[in-house]
Parts: C-alpha cells; sequence; structure tokens
C-alpha cells in the first residue's frame, strides 16, 4: 500500500464525514478489475446497478420510473435535472436553509432559470405556511426543489409535509436526497417526489464519481428540448441508456463496479431498514460522548438528523478547531470543519462503513485530543 | 477478485481501445484507499498531480500556465471550456471530421453559441486554406477549436500548423488532445494552443472520472461573467483549487489516488518519449499482422496516428462484425467498434498498458476468431 499513494498510513484514517466515506475493502477490491465502457459485460452491471437502485427505491420494474446514472458528483446530478427538465418559461421555487439549498440558487442563477427562495435561518426547517402561500400566489411556479438532509447543520427537511403541498398545488417537486437516500426511509409516492437526485459516496457506500437520479420516464420524455448543457442532459443520457444499454460518455467503469458490490453488501447487512438502525446507533453513541464531554448540539434534536451531526466550539479560548482537527486527524480520525456563517461548529459524520465501536474510539481520540490542549469544557 | 464483480473472468480482458484502457495493477491498488476530499493529506495529491501534468506539459512553475481538473468525463471537460470562456457575443469555428468535432458542434448548440463548422471529410484533415479564408473574412470569429486525434478514425490532425494560422488571426485557440495527450508530443507555444483538454484514462494510463484542462491563468481569469453551467465553470474550479487547495464538489477521491501513481508510472517508464515509442511500435506491430491476414487500414498512413487504427471489414459475407468481435473478446481480448457513418470498419486501440507481445497474442486470437468463422481474407 505504501508505494501506491503519496498518503502516508498503513492505515486508512477513518472518515466522519458526509462523504467520500470510509467505504470496505471489498467495495475497493472491486476496483481491481479493468472493463470495457461500452463492452457487453459492463454493460450489464450497468444494467444490474440500475435495476437494484430502482428496488431500493421501492419501484417495481415496470412502474414507470427509472434511474439514470450520471458522471460527475452529485451536483452535477442536481444540476443535470434542473437544466434539463425546467423549461425557459419555467420558475423554480427553492427552499433554503443551508448550504446545499443555496448552491441550487446558484444553479438557478448560472442557467437563467427563474426562480423564488424561501429561506429559513440554518436551525429552522422550511416553513410549511410560506410554501402554501407562495405556491397560491405565484401561478408562474412550475417546479419546487428541496435538500432532504441538509449536511450543512445535519438537519433533516420535512420533504413529505412539504410535497404534500406541492402537490395539492400540481407543481413539479424536486428532492435533493444526497446524503439521506438508502439511510432514510423516502415514500416517494406519499411525499409526491418527481425526482429525486442522490451519490455513489453516501449512504449506499460505494466510492465518488457518479449521481443518480429517479424519475418517471414519461416526466422525463416531456421536457424535450429544454435542456441546457450536452454533458448535463438527463434525457439524452436516459435515451443512451435505452438506445444500447451504455453512457453516451466514457462513465468512471471503476467506481460503477465499486458502487455493484456496494449494493450487494447492503442488501447482505439487511437493506435500508438495517442500515438505517446502524446509522442510528452510531448517532446516538455519539451524541452521548460528545454530550458527556461537555459538547453541545448546534440543532435541536427534533430537526437532527442521524446523518451528520454540529458541535458548537467550546467556549474555552485555548479551543483552536484548526489544531483539535489535527490532532484527532493525527490520531487516526477525520472528523469535518462546519459549514456555517453565524456560529462556529465543526461536523461529525455518522454513516459509512463505521460502526458503533469506531465512534467510542473517536469519542477516545476526542477526549485525548482536548487533554492535550488544554481545553476544559463545563459539562452541564 | 470472483465475488467483487459480477464481470466473470480470472484474469481481465485486454482493451484495444480508445480508453478506458487497461492500466497497470499498482495504478488499481493505489485505489484500495479511502481518502477525505477536503483533507490536508488529499489536498496534497491534487496538488502533486496538477504540478507533475503542468511539468508533462512543458510548463515551468510560474510560467502562468494553471491545470484544472474537473470531475466527470472527457467530453464535461471540452464542454467546460466552451461554456465557461466563450463569451455570449462569441463566435466559434469548428473543425470536423469526425465523431467528437461533430460533439462539439452539439455542445456549441446546447450552450447557445453561435459556430462555424468547417467539415472535412473522415479520413482528411482540416483543410489549411478553408481555416485562413474563414478567419480572415469572418471577424465575428472569437474561439477556433479542433480535435487532435480523432479517435472516430485514429487521424491525427495538423494542430500546430492550423494554430499558426489562429493566431495569425489572434483568435483563441482550443485543443481537444483527449487521446493524444501524452503519447504525441505537444509544444503549446509552437502550436498557439490557449486552452487544452485531456482526460485520465487515456494516454496517462489512469482509470476514468475527470478531465484536465490546461490554459493560461491570466486568460482563464478575463472570461469572467461568461460561464453558464455551476457544475462545468472552469474559472470557479481554478477559484476553488487557489481558495484551499480542493475541488469545489466532490472529486473522484480514488481515481485521482490512481492518476497520481500513473503519473509515477509514466514518469519510470521515460515519460512521453518512451510511451510514445511503445504504443508506436505496437501500432507497427498491429499493422504489419492485420494487413498480413489481409486487412485494410482505412486511413492513409500519412495520416494515421500510433493511437487507434481503423480497419475495414473483410468482403467475405461470411464476416460479420458481431460475432466476430465476440470471439475475440471470448479469446480475452476486447477491441472497438467503429463509428462510421459511410464505410464500415473496427478499431484497434494501440494505447494502454499493452505491449508488442499483447499484440502478438491479439494477432493470433484475431487469425483464430476468422479460422472459425470460416472467413477469407485475400492477402494483395
Amino acid at each position: 500500500m505504501e508505494q501506491s499513494s503519496r498518503i502516508p498510513s498503513a492505515r486508512d484514517k477513518l472518515l466522519f464525514t458526509p462523504g467520500p466515506l470510509t467505504t470496505s475493502l471489498t467495495v475497493k477490491q472491486a476496483m481491481l478489475r479493468d472493463a470495457g465502457s461500452w463492452h457487453y459485460e459492463f454493460n450489464a452491471v450497468v444494467k444490474s446497478v440500475r435495476e437494484q437502485l430502482l428496488a431500493l427505491a421501492g419501484f417495481a420494474p415496470g412502474a414507470g420510473w427509472e434511474t439514470i446514472l450520471l458522471q460527475g458528483s452529485g451536483t452535477f446530478g442536481v444540476e443535470a435535472v434542473l437544466a434539463t427538465i425546467v423549461p425557459a418559461t419555467g420558475r423554480l421555487l427553492v427552499l433554503v436553509n443551508g448550504a446545499y439549498g443555496e448552491r441550487i440558487v446558484q444553479m438557478a442563477q448560472y442557467l437563467k432559470i427563474a426562480q423564488t427562495v424561501l429561506r429559513t435561518p440554518e436551525d429552522t426547517q422550511p416553513e410549511l405556511p410560506a410554501v402554501e402561500r407562495a405556491l397560491a400566489s405565484d401561478a408562474s411556479i412550475t417546479h419546487v426543489v428541496c435538500v432532504h438532509c441538509e449536511t450543512t447543520t445535519g438537519i433533516l427537511n420535512p420533504i413529505t409535509e412539504i410535497g404534500r403541498i406541492v402537490k395539492k398545488h400540481r407543481r413539479t417537486y424536486i428532492v435533493d436526497a444526497m446524503s439521506s437516500f438508502a439511510a432514510v426511509p423516502i415514500d416517494f409516492a406519499a411525499a409526491g417526489i418527481d425526482y429525486l437526485i442522490s451519490s455513489a459516496n453516501k449512504c449506499i457506500e460505494g466510492v465518488p464519481g457518479f449521481s443518480f437520479i429517479f424519475c418517471r420516464r414519461a416526466d422525463l420524455m416531456a421536457t424535450e428540448g429544454s435542456a441546457r448543457s450536452l454533458s448535463l442532459d438527463l434525457l439524452a443520457q436516459l435515451k443512451g441508456f435505452d438506445k444500447n444499454g451504455q453512457f453516451r460518455y466514457t462513465p468512471p467503469t471503476h467506481v460503477i463496479l465499486a458502487f455493484d458490490q456496494a449494493l450487494r453488501e447492503l442488501e447482505q447487512e439487511g437493506g435500508v431498514i438495517a442500515r438505517a438502525a446502524r446509522y442510528r446507533r452510531n448517532h446516538e453513541v455519539l451524541v452521548d460522548g460528545m454530550t458527556q464531554l461537555g459538547f453541545r448540539l448546534y440543532l435541536d434534536s427534533k430537526v437532527q438528523s442521524y446523518i451528520i451531526t454540529g458541535f458548537r466550539y467550546p467556549a474555552d479560548p485555548k479551543f483552536s478547531f484548526e489544531e483539535f482537527y489535527r490532532r484527532v486527524s493525527e490520531k487516526g480520525f477525520i472528523i469535518y470543519p462546519g459549514k456555517l456563517t453565524q456560529v462556529n461548529t465543526f461536523r461529525i459524520g455518522t454513516i459509512g462503513r463505521v460502526f458503533e465501536s469506531d465512534f467510542r474510539s473517536l469519542l477516545a481520540a476526542i477526549r485525548e485530543a482536548l487533554d492535550e490542549m488544554g481545553v476544559k469544557i463545563p459539562v452541564r
């Protein structure tokens, strides 16, 4: 291993982040193959991956739903949906309570899509009456988009309640479920979801390199002619799969082989229910331990997901996040900086190939780092 | 290995294609790591990869040139250049003699960039007098783009001669060097290249998942405000690297670790000169052997690259490409279908971790497949 990478470590540091995540060795070993991206054997893997994803989302074959894989990160997937399906005359309602919502606002600006933005503070879910008012008062709004788990803070947004309002007003509903899909059960029908985006390196525990989008075939077909980018044209991507089972342009073949293996390991673990239980347990162990150390959560527990958790910096002036991060890293654990503008926080993810025991080790490392720095936190 | 992938093979089939390619085991083993995409250790790898690429292109540090890595396939990289640098008032001159040139025409249509297209037949290089006339007669043309090695046929286009004309007329010159960079020496200054695009899974022999773009920092900075897509905004991508050494959005971390290793192996082999010599030798062995079997090359040898070679279908009605492809594949060798509209051809790539001896094995397999099919080719 040493010779294969400039990262000096006999054993990889564990990642406690919203992705890329720690993955199993067997998932990574699936990448020790070179596959032809247009070859029938590889096409069979792509077909199987798409079928497994549909099953995971709860769709029977022939139910009219599709999964489309797209090269690039999750952001490419979200932008591809907007760039493909919103017509020139459309208007987007964007619900924002964090950096990923703001990113969607930015995308719409680039794509010159008219938009209305409803912002709530980073620790607050979207306000349902405001969504209702926006849709009731503005018939020009054609699409509504929100982020399921805003990893900026770890807040979980009420996609089903929002979806009911969107569907009452017959608008198209897009959900960015990047960090929640396959870990937080999602009922597409109950939430009225039309388009949902997630990515390979989140709760399915693959490695990064592509995103995937769920939608009804007929809905996507009806958007013909709106796409603003060749690479990000989701409809053309689907037609490519239809035509010959291939990606239109070179896919990250190794990443897809790893994902196929990751899907198998998700099934072996017991599917979304078992994975959700493991992540929830990770989160409980983390929150209990951090609370005992005196750390305070950024969010109210009512809106806190078990995906990623934000903690406020301790008040002790001896605390420097940079030093804390580096010390914890040197002990073999990588945590995640905060992304908030108003409050100083850092974040710890509870997804990926990490278990309760890893959190106990992490907590011990955090305690040691604080001791070394001489940081004292009053425990309430 | 068996359990890690649905592709049933004790040993991978060799890929004789324009990418994804056969890579070394050590390149693939570099992916057996999980790295944090924002972590300082991974940032150091990204920095090193960018520096190595600049050196490979012949640029000294501080010479004002940059390499920008972008998630997705090579197509994403080409579209990112167009989507970022051509202003709304710009006009593109596209030189087309194959599918990749046509793809650029398509991109410009999506991006609503005005364009003039100069087409030559697929076996013919762009006509220099036509380029001269187009630029002399139309002052509205701001950018010229051409493909270096058009893998549709394997034709090598005269980028230096074209570039001299482009520079005489002071236009911006973009070269798609996807399948040639690092195998065909390129003199940026002599050719007057302003932007050059290539990809991870070509002659550097990495695995697919990102493209890279060379440009002058000052040139790219001057394009501020033109970008048509957030994900494909090359300038914002550069600013992201400037700010904290990170990708703006999750990169394919494993693919980048593999690429870092691939760069090291390129250096160990003796750099571009040694690699070019190996590929040239591969090409010679292939062409000699195929000619002896009676196959005819599609291109005139004067314009034929040593990257990929197109062969005409034999006239014998017993020849079916689908059967031939499958038989050769079953013997462990994957060749590449043709992409021409007018003439039936198939292609054999000579790049990737493949050697003279592999071509001798491939030729034996091709001979066997023809015998099994009862195909006879008259040798001239």
